[in-house]
């Protein structure tokens, strides 16, 4: 995800390219992933449709880095907070804000819904989104395992991702509302903590 | 979700009631829920729209009947094999079959899409497969504190369904591919009975 895209997206202002994304996830809200068209992306930003493509060159990759760009603390990094609870707690409240979660996950949602049909979306999402998100958590892990709060042969330690992409995706499923921050550092105590027996 | 549909399905026979289960889940993987007509189920099974209205009421009510009627194991009840672990084991061996696994999680996510829309199907699809499903796994875990497996105040033991949920869906969201029975009887020994504490 270097070279091609970075050298495109570098001939515009990172203020420019905010202010486009800012727009695509507000037509993604208000029309979901298939309505939305790179016409309406051109009009609503006093761009060129020609400018967009040469920029992003697909409307799977422009809506894959437009949430990338929407996700809060995207850019922070991983905090060190000392402990491995720590660590995850603050990952947990920095992604999540309890007032948007509903909002986020309806426009998730739709994304995904549209990603099970268009394998290039599917693409530019594992790799601006999932797989980024992985890596972090993967940092904070290796880092617990070298404070010693987690054996390094634990079979649960591959198993992080899944636990909580489980729990937010399973929370509205079986219980018929949104995962919030509560709910999702009680799953942390209750479930990826013991575990990791960390 | 007693009499009234009760009576109504009372007028056939068992053996033609899964016959036309049958089509309705032939036709799911044909054409997808959105394309599912009833005037097709009728035509594939020779029977009347209007019976077919009287038996089952709704669209969503047949489909999500077809779905409990194809899930393997559905009627069998809750094995005891003496322990919490094996119970578990038992319900997923029963509950999934590697070599249908791939295409019932196409079927499932397609009926779960047309769920996000329809509120009365996803009504049939919780009344009818995901509570009697959470009910199972309840009988299970209350059976577990019996025999002193679990401490009856663990906070893992309401998150359970979460966790196997979590653990099917995120499979395909985070490898790429379906959850097989390997894979949850893995998680099911990493995670959720060490969250158990079982």
């Amino acid at each position: 995800m270097t070279s091609v895209a970075a050298t495109r997206r570098s001939r515009i202002t990172p203020e420019r390219e905010a202010e486009l994304y800012d727009a695509v996830l507000q037509l993604l809200r208000e029309v979901g992933y298939d309505a939305l068209t790179m016409d309406a992306v051109a009009a609503g930003t006093h761009s060129s449709k020609a400018t967009l493509y040469r920029q992003w060159g697909s409307k799977p990759e422009l809506v894959a880095r437009a949430l990338k760009h929407g996700r809060p603390g995207a850019a922070r990094g991983v905090a060190d907070t000392g402990s491995l609870r720590g660590d995850l707690r603050d990952a947990i409240v920095h992604a999540f804000d309890d007032c948007r979660i509903e909002q986020d996950a309806a426009l998730m949602r739709g994304v995904g819904r549209a990603a099970h049909d268009n394998p290039e979306l599917l693409r530019a999402l594992r790799e601006l989104l999932i797989e980024p998100s992985i890596a972090d958590l993967r940092v904070m892990l290796d880092r617990a395992v070298r404070r010693g709060e987690i054996r390094s042969d634990n079979p649960a330690l591959d198993l992080v991702p899944h636990m909580l992409v489980g729990a937010l995706i399973s929370r509205e499923l079986i219980d018929g509302h949104a995962a919030t921050q509560d709910f999702l550092a009680t799953y942390l105590d209750a479930v990826v903590l013991p575990a990791l027996r960390a």
